[in-house]
């Protein structure tokens, strides 16, 4: 099943999506909804942010070639993470799928996309064992953690190397029902294929990384857990369109400018 | 003018706190609210976080003691920040007034106190210069940045070490009118005077921080940007309570309970 938030008519609501087509709900998937008779064309409506989450959580440094990838882009020496330690970004930067990541002018040329897997939390939880850990997912959505690499490098946190406006793509829907060891992330840039990877080969996996967490942080409804990515990418343009697709999901798909240009 | 977010009766509302009674108001002050004959006892009512942040932002090291305190602690130079790089917390940790920051059994006996001032966003905000960037806040709070230094330093993020369950205590209300150079913020332990600094004698103000900010970012009524700390804190134990006064705001006192003591 899939959910999809959208706005038509000045109205902003939730939705099945069954094919093409979608059946409006009241309420939404987290604290509970009721059927309506409305139904819209998905080619007719806005997709927006499938949720804004209460916290904004990202694994960051979780497959193995990425990990190794920043390390040599650095000179540095690989720093494989030795436990799942989660960290955060920001619901300032979330943009819907189709809207435009917008490059700050000040910004550098080495601004790369991040295809994640996202995990969408459905209720709250804790203290889940391992075996448990996915019963509180709603479902899982795309995400693009657009990075400035000069600033990740030059400023002590992220602040706005990761969360500057714009700069997280998240969507387009939420499926609930996803075949998580048979799903592929495939990146394209203008069309063309750049990166593609196995999207559950993570070093922690989702059931693991929820587990740690849930022994000390309760998960709310609307949590977002982003799980990282594999690969690099190459530096994006003013007029470039990115597109991430997790087979069993769906198609992430931005254009990016940058200011001024 | 003093906002406070309460229950009483079973509903949570703000209200104008105006000695120790509540004007209960309909609606809030972010998004407008209109006056209502409801009176509340403050003493009778439950005082709630007075806001769940979209964004909760934290500057982390803004004074000059704890940088070099934690630094001396860690047996480390100490790294002075050469400019205003903003870090965040987690909404999952918050707990009002009163309520009891509860330590993980897991936990080491390295557990801090960190009194901070807290500036609340209270309209939406971008581009601010320095000279109109407080121009963007409803007012000021009080913030204890709860943190286990062993997880600190042995994790890759603050995940568990500042914002486990109950670890980000919050209020007790917002304060409109706040004369921010004459503020002292004072940290008693079980009634003792433990730490004692400037408020304002911050390595950036929150002036310079927003001014900043709001460059690549676009604040949203509610977020709240905690400013840091100074002065070190002893290692809190079962029993203790930890009461953080900003003259001119309030006290922000919990008690601290060991899981399993």
């Amino acid at each position: 099943m899939r959910w999809i938030r959208f706005s038509a008519g000045g109205r902003t609501a939730y939705g099945i999506l069954e094919g093409d087509r979608i059946a409006e709900v009241a309420g939404d998937p987290f604290r509970g909804y009721e059927a309506t008779p409305r139904r819209h064309d998905l080619a007719a409506v806005k997709i927006e942010v499938p949720v804004i989450p209460p916290t904004f959580y990202a694994a960051g440094l979780n497959y193995v070639e990425h990990v190794k990838e920043g390390a040599a882009r650095r000179g540095e020496v690989p720093n494989i993470p030795a436990k799942p330690d989660m960290g955060y970004r920001a619901a300032n930067a979330l943009i819907a799928h189709g809207e435009t990541v917008v490059i700050p002018a000040d910004a550098t040329e080495k601004v790369h996309y991040e295809g994640e897997l996202v995990a969408v939390v459905g209720r709250k939880a804790k203290h889940l064992t391992e075996e448990d850990a996915l019963s509180c997912l709603l479902g899982w959505t795309i995400g693009n953690d657009v990075s400035e690499r000069t600033w990740q490098k030059s400023d002590r946190t992220f602040w706005r190397s990761k969360n500057t406006d714009t700069f997280k793509p998240m969507g387009p829907w939420v499926e609930t029902d996803l075949d998580l060891d048979a799903a592929e992330t495939i990146v394209r840039l203008n069309g063309e294929v750049r990166t593609r990877f196995a999207t559950n080969h993570m070093l922690f996996g989702v059931a693991r990384f929820i587990a740690t967490m849930t022994r000390n942080i309760t998960l709310h409804p609307g949590d977002v857990i982003w799980m990282g990515t594999d690969g690099v990418s190459p530096d994006l343009k003013h007029g470039d369109v990115v597109d991430i697709e997790i087979t069993g999901i769906g198609h992430l798909t931005n254009p990016f400018i940058r200011e001024g240009a």
